[in-house]
């Protein structure tokens, strides 16, 4: 499966940049180079080294750049890769790019630097797709959940689980090897406590997946109402306690803010629900039914309502919603003032015992309980991001691989219950040690699902 | 002028890829990047080598990174530079920025790396212009007259006027120093000589200015004309044509395909007079005002009419255009087909008779005639490309120099048919000798001046 032809991509941002990094990666990299770069040859330069000179289509000056040189196994690739910063404008690149593919280079596809790196064995799977979570983190919790696992936080874990549990599938091979003789090389007790073990650190793997899943995925949020119940003012209110607080580094900002804010971690993502952001009327016209639609995809609803409102017409808005077993519905009672707080507080009271679900009164406008709002989302999302975890799982992938490790733990498990031969017990012991090795591709990965994983990285990566 | 404190930038594009590129230059750039970067020593490396290794904060890995060290006079800037390329992630350029920040540098204003090349005399003035015109190139021609540019192509030219002035120039103070004894060092007809011949060379360049301005900022169209008479239908056939030419290499690909066609290296870009792209009913709505003022910012008007309409009535759309003397109309006989064809072509021949101006008859739906259409616009821009050209001029600045220039110039040339005594004609040689001295820097250009140029370069060059 290993590749040694020569890849080329843009490896920067593809908008206008001061400067922009194309990438070469494969057996020719540096020769390729070498015939369109004039300064010093590539093919005497020694690893780490950059070399300053001009980029030339025949006669024409295309740039004038600086070409870095990184010799085999000492690069990101475990290949000869070579880097141009060139200016970065994009008829620059595309031109240097096109001179690249004429001298005997083909595009690279989506992640193959990387695939690259896992398949010369620079990186481990699990490793390889963390880069990918790694340059899509926006925050201190993807970030660190990322680089846990880019610094080979799950892989360490696994392989360790992994190789216990082979030195007991040896002897187990042993055992059958010896069947005649009817001896027993495998302690018995000692598996058995080694699945238990297992069992206990997978288990905890895998509910790590949950607040994984959060940090990495956020939680998706509907905020639901008539018109003129404050949906957009209440998104606003909770955006603008956010933004506040966004450090702003010149070129580092978003294009687009989004609908997002940020607690404790955790991304909450404010699904636009037909047009929530524009005036109030428009949102009527687009109609109820694409609404619904979109509520779906929600973990949280926020059923935003107008404290003065009568009773009976709160409780009808919330047992007409449309709503999974999953979903959590938190009734918004806005509009609270120094006139109404006292009976806010009644409704808020006689709503959750009554319905048996969250009520918060707040005013939107007024900025009141926001805080309040927050910490019942933290609550409602029932994710504690704690910091001490050891290592999180956040890729789903993982957490199914891990599922069906403990699946097949448990049918060792009753295996051992029901004296089943080792024959079989082998089997499943060999199912186990296959799921495991799926996550850090310690097994050989079907290359369909290599193309799936590689397939989600950008180009140039 | 110059600056020793360390500065820092993002230098790649600020949206996500593979890889991003910090640039930090100054007195210290190596010893602040060496406080958080743990990998090698990086005050004791070579310039021009690469490093890999982590940025910390503290205790938290913030990325596992490359690190090019530049040292003093062999870097872009003239001083120590340090290249730190991360992960692609917004939110690990923003925290190793403010890590450099902390750390003691400060953040870059925009252009001041080149700011710094000019003054630390790495480029010369017009050089340094040339890097912001590099990077905003986006067509062979743009790319073309910005490298000539930045290899000191105008630079060379205007020294070697300038050397040849100023030698005269001293001869001439040399004159007044001797001034009692009535002798003339500088002989008058080798001076008249020199005059017409820098007088030639200037006016060259300065013409040379139209064509450098339309390849640089492209040739502003409106395209006019009743709700229905085909706009956005013109309007896309004459994009079609240039989409079907796009190479497209994955990543180098623009977000937004702009409302712009590249006739010979020449962009004409197409005003968004009220909405041309949207449905037409629109356009009307939007109210005709709007479209009168942009309609002021286009070089070329196409009136676009419909061929079967009575030919009063198109002599009526025409005489009723607001239009300035500098504006060029061509009226676009929309809609021929099979049964009008002749009639289309008499009315075009009767319009330039009658209207002494453009007439081209085209169908945009059936695509026909737009070739046509291209050479037309090409002709009534004016503009020829001609490949073989010298030296261009496509800054403003500099065409107002060498205005400026041209003028002391004539006042020099002046004087000496006054015979007006040699005292004055030094007054006005030394101001020809500064205009021409402004463009590459080599006089002292105001600090405001400086600022105008960098201050449209992007942060991070």
């Amino acid at each position: 499966m290993k590749k040694t032809d020569t890849i080329v991509a843009l490896a920067t941002g593809n908008n206008i940049g001061a400067i922009s990094v194309i990438r070469l990666s494969g057996e020719n990299a540096i020769n390729i180079c070498n015939k369109i770069f004039k300064g010093v040859d590539l093919e005497n330069t020694a690893t780490h080294t950059v070399h300053f000179g001009k980029i030339m289509d025949e006669n024409v000056i295309i740039d004038e750049v600086l070409v870095s040189v990184f010799k085999n196994e000492k690069s990101y690739t475990g290949q000869n890769t070579v880097e141009i910063s060139c200016h970065g404008s994009k008829y620059i690149c595309a031109q240097i790019i096109a001179l690249c593919l004429t001298n005997g280079c083909r595009l690279a596809e989506a992640g193959e630097f990387t695939q690259r790196a896992f398949l010369n064995g620079k990186l481990d799977l699990s490793q390889a797709e963390a880069v990918a979570d790694l340059i899509a983190s926006e925050n201190k919790s993807q970030h660190a959940i990322a680089m846990q696992q880019m610094r080979g936080g799950i892989s360490t874990e696994l392989q360790n689980m992994r190789t216990e549990l082979i030195t007991f599938a040896s002897l187990l091979e042993l055992e059958l090897d010896f069947s005649e003789e009817d001896v027993e090389f495998a302690d018995r007790n000692a598996f058995q406590n080694l699945l238990k073990n297992l069992e206990k650190s997978l288990t905890k793997l895998s509910k790590s997946f949950a607040l994984g899943n959060a940090i990495k995925n956020g939680i998706p949020v509907a905020i639901v109402g008539k018109p003129n119940a404050g949906k957009s003012t209440l998104l606003n209110a909770l955006l603008n306690e956010e933004r506040a607080i966004v450090s702003e580094i010149a070129g580092t900002t978003r294009d687009v803010i989004e609908d997002v804010i940020n607690l404790e971690g955790i991304a909450f993502r404010f699904i636009d629900t037909a047009g929530i952001r524009k005036s109030e009327d428009t949102i009527e016209k687009i109609g109820i039914e694409k609404t619904f639609e979109k509520i779906k995809l929600a973990q949280i609803i926020l059923l935003i309502v107008d404290v003065t409102e009568p009773m009976a017409e709160i409780i009808l808005q919330y047992k007409n919603l449309v709503k999974t077993d999953s979903q959590e519905v938190i009734i918004i009672l806005n509009k609270i003032d120094a006139n109404n707080i006292c009976d806010a507080y009644d409704i808020e009271e006689a709503l959750m015992t009554t319905l048996q679900c969250k009520a918060l009164a707040i005013s939107a406008k007024q900025q009141l309980h926001i805080d309040k709002l927050e910490k019942l989302l933290l609550q409602t999302a029932n994710i504690q991001n704690n910091a001490t975890q050891d290592v999180i799982i956040s890729n789903a992938r993982h957490a199914e691989a891990i599922e069906q490790t403990l699946q097949a733990i448990a049918t060792i498990k009753k295996g051992f219950a029901d004296k089943i031969s080792g024959e079989f017990i082998a089997i499943d012991v060999k199912r186990a040690l296959h799921f495991l090795g799926t996550i850090t591709g310690q097994v050989e990965v079907d290359r369909d699902i290599l193309g799936t994983i590689f397939g989600k990285f950008c180009i140039g990566k």
